[in-house]
């Protein structure tokens, strides 16, 4: 052990939550540690956390239940998610310090990663680094494995997006305009919708909150019906697509964030249409399609190259503002990719 | 025109239903009518009604709202749907006198169908005819869509089947056990359960209307979680289901017969619950496949021939009966599938 002492701020789950969370529901802890690897640990890498991602399902894991693919948080510990870090130490073959990578991590200025497990060296002279947590991250590959393997379109069809502006929506709504779909999308704010119209290239969108029937809105929107309905949303969004579809008409279900954070579940109460309808709702999880990874990379660099594809981010400055910025993304207020930013890269 | 006149009882629609469908939504009335075809007519068949089907979809097209695949009925009108008929009078050459077919028939003694479409001569020796509306019908071959072509079952596999008695149930159940399937069902009388149990070889059963928690009834009957659901009623069943499922599991929905008869449509809670276990949800109607109705007989016959399937029917003597028997259908009174004998064969 040989390294100097620095501060390394964290952020914890203070206690479980199974209302509306609240920035109080976290806290912000310093404690001071060394920054080294301990001897003999073969292949651990220490890293300094450059910006963290803010995702939805770490909302379920905060609710103390075991009802997420990733077991619920404890109550005390640093949160996990999502990163982009930089290479400190490292006893890892695979990584140098000074190397950036996308990696699975905490919540905290320093991270050692055990194994230097689900680490991967990213390039930051092509991408701006955020972006390896959002457009060429989870969320963009979530979007590439619902659109193409799960709802499988076929040009001409109306794709309609839920949280269409949000970190995978606007992927979603990106990639269905360049597979040649009437892409519509839904959004909780003008200035979103805004997005959606005039930059991410939906060829319809609306507020969902102004709308007092979503049955009739979609009806407008989608003069053709729904053949597909990339679903991030749930609850009451879901009916009214019920109520729209297109016979063999898919849903993929890649999140039901309304469901979330909150005590009161919303009811669907139109599955039954799925019959007459002959309608699929098929859950995903992108991990499952890790062997497509590839190929979503060459196709999302070629856009991203190409300036077909844009991407929104919203960035919240240093741990501190951790909390508040994971209340902004579960109330909808942020726009875009939610990230906060630990360090500016030095 | 040479034919005599004969009375033609019909049970018609009286009202649309939105609530718990009554006998007196139904009306019986006789006219007479002269027994023979109207010249020139190419190729109609004169038929006499043997058996009439009921199902529980019909109970949809009551409520005057166009929600089913067939459209709604119409106040005032005779009922229509499946039979089995014998051929009175034909101007088609496919259909002779004395012939016995399957039909696409009205609630009534004597139909004239319009260029003998949807009739299909069956084989009086080899199964009762009214099998010819269950087991070699729409619901056995619904039961083998389901099955095999949206479930795809793996052997050893746990297969959940509710109204697991019923018309369409009884078949799942039992394909399912010879397909080497873990089978367990649900049904709502003790009668029901012991049907299950000692007749139609289920590995589990229990009566549903007995469990104040469907949940941990599913878990204890299901010890290893629920692989394939056979979704025949909807509703509080359904989010148990959900509750139970394991991880990539189907549910084909054939059926939410329990949101048909009333204006109080259970919502489904847990739906997000499909996102983290991989799960896939899909509606069918059986119409979409005839093209595997070969293949359908040829299995269903050979487990009749090989005695390695039992059907169990539940008949309404006479079309006087026929609005209680169709109450008795949607209440869930009748034991396995719902029957109206119009005539004795002659």
């Amino acid at each position: 052990m040989s390294g100097r002492y620095v501060r390394n701020k964290q952020v914890k789950l203070k206690n479980y939550v199974s209302t509306v969370l609240k920035e109080t529901d976290m806290e912000v802890q310093s404690c001071d540690i060394i920054l080294d690897l301990k001897e003999g640990s073969k292949d651990d890498v220490l890293v300094k956390n450059l910006y963290l991602s803010c995702d939805p399902y770490m909302r379920i894991r905060m609710s103390g239940q075991n009802i997420s693919h990733s077991p619920p948080f404890k109550v005390g510990q640093v949160l996990e998610g999502f990163g982009v870090s930089k290479v400190v130490l490292s006893n890892n073959p695979c990584f140098k310090p000074g190397d950036y990578v996308s990696s699975w991590t905490m919540w905290e200025e320093y991270s050692v990663i055990a194994g230097g497990e689900r680490l991967e060296v990213v390039d930051p002279s092509f991408a701006p680094l955020s972006y390896y947590l959002g457009a060429l991250g989870m969320p963009g590959f979530t979007a590439y494995v619902g659109l193409f393997e799960i709802l499988k379109p076929k040009g001409g069809e109306t794709i309609f997006v839920s949280a269409a502006s949000g970190a995978v929506g606007q992927m979603v709504g990106q990639l269905a305009r360049e597979a040649g779909l009437f892409v519509v999308g839904s959004a909780g704010s003008k200035q979103k919708v805004d997005l959606l119209r005039n930059k991410l290239g939906y060829d319809a969108a609306f507020n969902y909150k102004e709308e007092d029937d979503l049955v009739s809105a979609l009806r407008t929107h989608c003069p053709r019906g729904i053949d597909m309905y990339f679903e991030n949303v749930g609850g009451k969004v879901l009916d009214a697509v019920l109520e729209n579809m297109n016979s063999f008409g898919r849903i993929a279900v890649s999140g039901m964030i309304s469901q979330y954070d909150t005590d009161k579940k919303d009811g669907v109460f139109n599955l039954y249409k799925i019959i007459s309808r002959r309608i699929t709702i098929q859950g995903f999880l992108q991990s499952d399609y890790v062997h497509l990874w590839p190929k979503f990379m060459e196709l999302m660099t070629g856009y991203l190259n190409a300036s077909k594809v844009v991407y929104f981010e919203d960035f919240a400055q240093g741990l501190d503002n951790a909390p508040n910025a994971f209340c902004r993304l579960m109330s909808g207020e942020k726009i875009g990719k939610q990230i906060i930013t630990v360090a500016e890269d030095y």
